[in-house]
This record gives structure tokens, C-alpha cells and sequence, in this order.
């Protein structure tokens, strides 16, 4: 991404946003869009949009908007959905499970290779994915050099697991535990907290 | 909550995880902490600490710190945990299958009434969960008002789903569906969205 400016924290949360409003405007097939139609559909405000569009390089034209398709697949080099992913998932209980059998990351590039468990599982539905024993960890990171680390085994267990996926090479984790993973400098962390939107939901019900 | 200040937008977001490192710190049998060392376990300032923590009434003494039980029980007043909700489930593929065989969630007061699929689904696992076609739906709420409706459809069906759950009397949605629900004014909804985060985390890992 050589040439593009620094771009906020706040607007990496947003870019994933813009890009799934661009792919729902291309099943659609719409062509072009405006600052103040992206703001609507999303709830930021035109300004913002066209702040936030504009570390992306390319401005839209005044009255003519954007052009969808263009802004999409700069939006995809950008958060790098223009290769494959492999994916390891640490964990195969009921968020597990879900994560291995939901097609829609596979279409988008993202790869569940292996599960890992404390019991071999295996799950005859789910062609393409090998099932081990967790105890063959570290030795598949080390053979297979896999992108991603799925985890979602229980809070007790999360940091000893985080801890041998990187020791044997991991450094991007997506973390389904609810724990606040101690993963050192240089490691990407992504965290799905449910009970903490939950709570969230839960606050706003309340006031 | 009357008396409390208005709390903003941030302080709501970051409610969750302070209530979050309490609750470990009781399981742990920590008394005391200090807004030092809830800052580094959580990796917000002192200052953001001690002005987040302000808006429950009760600072902290200089040098003693905050009393874990107290401060837990105030949060859990704040965010509303002092009672149960009752939830119903719309769609049982991977992740609603996730959520209803989720314990975690009843244990925090989080229950699961019922399940509903366009194809009637049962699962001998859970016991004391209700499963019920979709068809069922409008008049279950109107007869039973549950809290909060949970949406784990596909997104082509998402908005219709919602829009059904609010008719019905539904004011609280919890959405799994990657997509924006128009919900108009005074309905709540908190959403998890799984591929959001994962492009997240793959902006992170290509920067």
C-alpha cells in the first residue's frame, strides 16, 4: 500500500463497512453512488464519507459519486481480500462448529483447513476440512505455515493455546474466548465478543 | 438510573469490559484494584480509568484503590444484570445452533425461550428451549413478550425477520445477519458481525 496515507484506527473499523455496502450495491447493480447515499445506508455523515473515501486516493465526482466497482476492489487491495487466507480453528464446540460449517468466509477467501480439538472430532459434512488431535498443533503450524488461528476453545484454556500458536509461527489470531489475549508485539488480534454485546444491548434497553 | 450522569457512547462500549475483568478478578478472589492496574489489563489509560469509573458516583480512595465487589455490583446495576431476559432465537443454522447450545449466556441471566425455523427443528440436547415454525412467530411474541429477539437468519431474510419481531411487539434485537437492519425509531439492536471483524484482522495483518 505504498503511497496511501496513514489511515485511523477509526477508519479501519469503518472499512470493512463500506466494503460490504459496495458488494451489496454490485448484487444489486448499482454503478455509481454518492457520499450522502453511503451516508444514509450507513449512518455516517456524508463528509465523514468523503473523509474517510479519500485516503482511498481516488475522490468521487462532484454530482456523479462514486463508481461502485472501482471503490470496491480498492477498498479489497486495501484490507487485502484479493488472496486466500488459511485458516487453523482451535476448539470445535458449539462456536467452533459454527465457524466451521459457515460457507460464507470460504466464498470470501478465508479457509478453515484443520480443527483442532481435545477429542478428534470429524464431521463428514465438512469435505476439505481435516480434524486432529490438538497435541498435533504445533507441529501442522510448523509444517504448514497457516495465516490465521482460529481461536474458540474455553476462557481457562484461550491464553496457553494463543501462547503454543505462536510459539510455533502464528501471528494473526481471531479470538472467539472472552479474554483480553496477552499476545506479545508483531501479533494481530481480533476479538468476537458476544457477551459484551450482549451487555451493550442490555445497557441501551436499560436507559 | 436517576442521578447517574449521562454516560457517552465510549464509556458504554468500554462498560462490558470492565464488568468483564471484575467478574475474573472475583472468580480470582481479588478485593481491591487500582485504576493503574485495571488500565494495564485492559489497556486504557489511568486517567481514562478513573474518569470512566467517575460516572458510577464512587471514585476511588487515592492509594486504596476500588473495592471489586462494589464497583462490580455497580456496573452490573448500570448495565441492568440485576435481572433475567428472556430471548427468542430466529434461525437455526450454524450460528443460531451456536448460540442456543451456549451456557455461558443463561448463566448471566440470558435465556432462551424458543427457537424458530422455517424448518421445525428439535434438539433433545436442550432442554427447556422451545422449538417452533417460523409461522408461529408474531403470535409467540404478542402472547409471551420476550426481552429480546435474536436474529441469526441469512441476510436476505434479515429485514423481513426484523421487521416481523417489531410488529410483533419486539423493542431489543440482537442481529448475527451481516447487514444493517432498518429499525426505526426506538428499537435497540447491538450487532455481531463476523466477517467485519475479519477483514479487521486482515487490514491489521497486510499493514
Amino acid at each position: 500500500m505504498k503511497g496511501k496515507k496513514d489511515i485511523s484506527e477509526a477508519v479501519i473499523k469503518r472499512l470493512p463497512r463500506y466494503y460490504r455496502l459496495l458488494q451489496e450495491m454490485t448484487e444489486t447493480n448499482e454503478t455509481r453512488v454518492s457520499s450522502g447515499s453511503i451516508s444514509e445506508r450507513l449512518g455516517y455523515s456524508a463528509s465523514q464519507v468523503r473523509q474517510d473515501l479519500s485516503c482511498f486516493g481516488e475522490f468521487g465526482k462532484q454530482g456523479l459519486g462514486y463508481d461502485v466497482s472501482y471503490l470496491m476492489g480498492e477498498i479489497e487491495k486495501i484490507i487485502g481480500l484479493t488472496r486466500t487466507y488459511q485458516m487453523i480453528l482451535i476448539g470445535y464446540g458449539n462456536i467452533g462448529r459454527a465457524l466451521a460449517g459457515y460457507a460464507g468466509f470460504r466464498d470470501n477467501g478465508f479457509r478453515i483447513q484443520a480443527v483442532f480439538d481435545v477429542r478428534i472430532a470429524s464431521d463428514s459434512d465438512l469435505q476439505g476440512i481435516e480434524f486432529y488431535d490438538v497435541s498435533k498443533l504445533d507441529r501442522y503450524i510448523s509444517q504448514r505455515h497457516p495465516d490465521i488461528a482460529v481461536i474458540a476453545v474455553p476462557k481457562t484454556s484461550a491464553q496457553a493455546v494463543a501462547d503454543r500458536v505462536i510459539g510455533a509461527g502464528i501471528r494473526s489470531i481471531w479470538n472467539f474466548a472472552p479474554i483480553d489475549l496477552a499476545c506479545g508485539d508483531g501479533i494481530k488480534v481480533e476479538n468476537i465478543n458476544m457477551s459484551e454485546s450482549l451487555y451493550t444491548l442490555c445497557y441501551r434497553m436499560n436507559h
